[in-house]
């Protein structure tokens, strides 16, 4: 299933596309998978679990750091810096069409974005208390902006890699962050 | 095929599902789109000219303006500030997975973002001549974190909307381009 979906998004996912790349017939997939929206809950539940569970070198090396360095560390996270992210990210980006027709989907996808921006606010919020960020705008804007140029970072990321090679991306994110900390 | 792909996504694009809300027959679509495929390109060109084609007030209203004024209009102009707004927006979002399993429609998405940010270039450019924005950064850099940013919004508002109403997105907006003038 990841296979299909890192070539071919969600639009080419199905039962039997699984099940070819398996070399199994339709059948045994469908036995685990009854229709294509059993397969894209389950490519977006793993999706979850490998993005909770996947090393994290950036935020790992930060340990008990500065709200400021958690922050970076998080936006870092996010970006296709590697293969493994990029693959990643092509698959939650591809999944954006199929939630947003999916009231149930969306509502997973807001949840995500809304807990993602919150953890940000608390950063936010720390780097304020120890002087590495001004006092500012509502830290749940400057969270929801930070994810925003995350989120677009990735997308341009994805579709132009060679004009953002990792280098360019971790820049643009410090670059990012000056702005926040000159306020 | 737009209410399709307002409703359904790419995902829900299918010959059959156009041929039923024109109520016609799915051979009458096969007549003119040979293919899916067929259909997605042709999608992604009427895209392109409604949003060539719409009016664009915030744009307009801007005239000979400055440019910051200018990079604020285009930055606007993406968002889903308004129904049509959020229809064309999800329908973009939406073909990123089709275009990102398609290495020609890819090649287009990126050159279609690469025409936005030289646009934005030229206007920081303008802005830093006339002074609304200090020397610093590479302004294609300035221009790519301001895309980022704009495509990330469009992202979590079409996700989020009431957390993301019109007023709140433009005032994110605002928010981000006082700190590119506090340099």
């Amino acid at each position: 299933m990841w296979r299909v979906l890192a070539a071919r998004g969600f639009g080419g996912l199905t039962l039997r596309a699984v099940a070819g790349e398996m070399g199994a017939t339709t059948g045994l997939v469908t036995h685990y998978f009854p229709s294509k929206r059993a397969l894209v809950r389950h490519a977006l539940e793993v999706l979850d679990r490998r993005s909770a569970g996947r090393p994290r070198p950036a935020e790992e090396r930060v340990g008990q750091a500065s709200g400021l360095v958690r922050l970076r560390a998080v936006l870092l996270d996010v970006l296709p810096l590697d293969g493994p992210g990029a693959a990643n990210n092509r698959i939650w980006v591809g999944s954006w069409d199929v939630a947003l027709a999916d009231p149930e989907l969306a509502a997973e996808h807001a949840a995500r974005y809304r807990r993602a921006r919150e953890r940000m606010a608390g950063y936010v919020a720390e780097a304020r208390r120890a002087g590495e960020l001004p006092a500012g705008p509502d830290a749940g804007d400057v969270a929801a902006a930070a994810q925003s140029f995350v989120l677009g970072l990735v997308v341009q990321a994805l579709f132009a890699p060679e004009e953002f090679p990792p280098v360019r991306q971790v820049a643009l994110v410090d670059g990012y962050l000056a702005g926040l900390a000159a306020g």
